[in-house]
């Protein structure tokens, strides 16, 4: 059993805890997190509630899950790696590219031992979509297009504190279409609106995005950003070849539909990421496993998450001038 | 241009009328029917109201429609037949098995003068599912599901003088099912009820049905028939071989859907034959055309028309009894 | 933690005792098997191998999965029961539904802490199929299509010892119709033939079956069953109704889809019940669950294992007869 | 019976010269063509070839498709609407945008004489998407996705011509756009690339385009162009709303698919306009009957002809700049 410790004890935090406790070669020995919340958690999985001293601390921690506030993501990292911690950091890296690309530098050797949590590229509908990609079963990719729009907004009180849709939502699509691609985005325009709730606009945020990469060989890639769907979560891929198209689409609740005089109607989309990438979650676990074995390298470094931000930065800066933004 | 009679001119007579006015190698000469409803499609496709004898004598009808009431429908094939004319005449032949036999036995070479339509063979979607199940797509055909439930129910009176539900209705999927297995049944198992409209059943007919047939080689094919759907034609056929399965399902007005908080929701279905079927008609007449002019045999013979009669009465009877029905 | 006893290590066996495992609620103490392969689940599981008596005589006990030879599920429940365990017995719970009557008449009081393992009512594709159809959403039901098609046959030395598709395979479907119908079926008629593998027919049984069920009231059910399809496991349903139909469809291991010049092409099917049917297996579990707390009525009865398997007899001999039989 | 005059025998003029021969109100009285290719077209469809005075000069002629190489097209509909005809125009009425916008300021009451030939409008599957878009359905639109992939690309010596990907192709995604939208795009920026064939980027053109829209209250659109698909026609619109999803989705050959173990495999997809929009040229047409008849006004006029070619210029001076195109 490799025994871990996961910080930060919030939504995503919740999900990895729980994940590690449900697997049979992992127990979960520590949670920190100064949060009140941070109780309930640890009556639910058992765990120990403990300061960040303490867990990186104990020899026998092998692995560390940072799934705290993004402000304390770069610290987190270093402090475990420097304790000799596998760790498995969430997105995003940080909100600061320039800061992240120092901390890059300083990673050395350390970077094998880390792993960035882009849970999407674990997804099976989107590996499969990739695999029938890279065997070129539609030729050379030409095209791609990702949509991605959330069931509802978060409150204009979490995207104060985000980084806004670039670094906080679009950041998961920056990744995909790195990943996708297979070449890395040198262009990056972007137009967006408020048109969701005032609140976000207040907090100098947008909701509702549309944002186009160009590679240096010409392959384009458009991403669809919206902080609301009205039907569930909207998480799809189409990659224009050559040859012919590949598609990951939504997923329904059940495969149950009704025929009426209306037409056929189905069951309800899958609502939000706990549905839709719980088993992306469980196998990126799975691989963070391999990783603190030594069996496996990082499928994504941290330099896929600097990368990914860097992009962000760039739409974001492409929507304050109206103009293409170059990436190198 | 050839010159065609159309003989009978209710819901089936004008859809054949209206096809012979459109198509460009043909015209519409005369209508044959007694009652007073035929001269509004007189005066829509400009065709001359005769009777039979006016338009048998005319040297320059080459084709002849028989879809006139099914009991006229044998005097009328053999007197068009006599006068040198090509036919294509409605389904059911007859009524009566017996009878109908006794006119195939009679036919002899005018039998390749004369076309039973048997729309549903010409419609493309069961066509294309039919080339496939040839070719061997999925092997060796070993089961057969045939789905086929009208919108409404007729009404008392039409079911009356039907013939009931196996000879005016299932007839359709009892030659569908001859088609496509390739092989004649030799066992028909029948089970019906009464439960859309009590009328129905005063009218000593039922309104939903399950046949099995089975034959020599021990293939099975199940047909479903109601008289009502709730959602609009439901014509379907899946095709299970040993290496796969063949489907052609319905059809839909359109392909726009709605995604919604409550799933997805489509474009209602083709509600009736006169949506789905309207390419099968043409494509019936096409036909019907290269049989006129001597380049076609006839896709369907009268004595198909009389095996799918046969397999009516086997089922009728099978109904009557609860017991399998062999048929030779 | 509920101490759970499974008895049986075959492929069932193994399901459900992996299921024990993970559940959070539940400690799996011994595995019964008398045969060598059990130690290998034994040492995956961490559980005991014991003898019946050992593991009924311990009073930490609270359930018993009874997965052993069908031959021994009257015996173990009784014992089981007996000893005051909760029980969760195997389909089919006996091949003789005389002597499964004679038992239940013997239960008594019992009963109530006796659930029979129909697993497929606790799939969550059926089982909102089933919503909707108990809600109304199309009407009142006139008719049912049950598909159950295996991906590939079973060898003919399982099938000698199986009792038959109609009670090894088509059980399912037997209980599947009585859930869905919401009425007991009073006519039976099988049709059937060998058509897969003639090993199958030499030990005396079809592999290619259609049955056909009536209840008193008219509405009508169609299974449909076939040890062989070529693409997968293929388990659907269609419920029509006086105002439109359900369904509930195949599923696909995912959502990809290629589009090229021979049209579009999805992932492959899910293959067989351990794929299709993971979390019903679960689900089952869950209830068995409050079943051992008392806190719900097993949601199959005994008496359902009764009725699904004189509805196989009744198959059965209809089959032989080639004629309706009653079943009261 | 309205006497037509087609202009223009080419790709296009075909397919309104034999609609006119089969609309049942309409007789094709006159094609104009200078090309030795017009004479086939005059045998099949028994049309006199004469020149545009004798076409014009005839008081019987009520209306004139225009089809003719778009240079001419302005000419040509000026010419008919000073003869008093009612004119159809095909896209785009010319390729410059000043001397449109000149031509439209001296229209003046000839204007509801004139019908564009956006054909898209016409066609049942997004017509059916707008008005559930009109209706509400799924609340106030907010983003709208036009996807238009050729299935293979034309020859450099077309493209040289047809005034550039923008302005040939892309035009008709910029009327969907506006038609969509139910308000004017402001801001355009387009990214594109020569991906498909080195020849059209030799002509000076792209052949894989990304545009986005951006409207005065803020919606956004984008639209994707290929030249290329490998797959057929790929003609799909998705209107997002701030309570759902309007998808119109592409058609394929037939209902039929093929279960295997490699999936499910459904027919080809359609190939191309020819059968995409054989039934929008039909209605269209249909419509320019109503408006010769003066029982309707176009519903696509001069300026939205121009309209949509301002974008096109807009999206090119973008791809030029690299910049957002603001257009008023």
């Amino acid at each position: 059993m490799l025994k871990i410790a996961v910080f930060g004890a919030g939504r995503i935090g919740r999900i990895h805890a729980q994940n590690v406790v449900a697997h049979p070669a992992l127990r979960l020995e520590y949670l920190v997190d100064p949060g009140a919340h941070v109780g309930a958690l640890a009556a639910q999985t058992g765990a120990r509630v403990v300061d960040v001293h303490t867990a990186l601390g104990d020899p026998d921690i092998a692995g560390v899950v940072v799934a705290s506030p993004t402000a304390l993501h770069l610290e987190h990292c270093a402090q475990a790696l420097d304790a000799g911690k596998a760790v498995l950091c969430e997105k995003p890296v940080d909100l600061d590219a320039g800061r992240a690309r120092a901390a890059s530098a300083k990673l050395g050797a350390r970077d094998a031992r880390l792993l960035v949590g882009f849970n999407r590229r674990f997804d099976p509908h989107f590996s499969a979509a990739r695999s029938r990609l890279m065997a070129g079963d539609v030729g050379k990719l030409e095209s791609l297009h990702i949509t991605s729009h959330d069931p509802a907004p978060p409150s204009p009180a979490y995207v104060r504190e985000s980084g806004g849709l670039f670094k906080d939502m679009a950041i998961h699509d920056f990744d995909m279409a790195r990943w996708l691609l297979g070449e890395q985005p040198t262009e990056v325009f972007a137009a967006a609106s408020c048109l969701i709730d005032p609140g976000i606009g207040a907090a100098g945020d947008v909701d509702t995005a549309k944002t186009v990469l160009k590679t240096a060989s010409g392959t384009l890639c458009v991403i669809s950003n919206s902080r609301r769907s009205g039907y569930g979560y909207d998480q799809r891929i189409e990659a224009f070849g050559s040859a012919g198209a590949i598609r990951a689409d939504n997923l329904l609740q059940s495969s149950v539909s009704t025929w009426s005089a209306s037409g056929m109607s189905s069951d309800t989309f899958q609502n939000f990421f706990l549905d839709r990438y719980a088993d992306a979650y469980r196998r990126e676990l799975e691989h963070f496993v391999q990783v603190i074995g030594g069996r496996e390298s990082p499928a994504i470094s941290f330099d896929d998450g600097v990368a990914a931000l860097t992009l962000a930065e760039a739409a974001a800066e492409s929507l304050r001038t109206g103009r293409t933004v170059r990436v190198s």
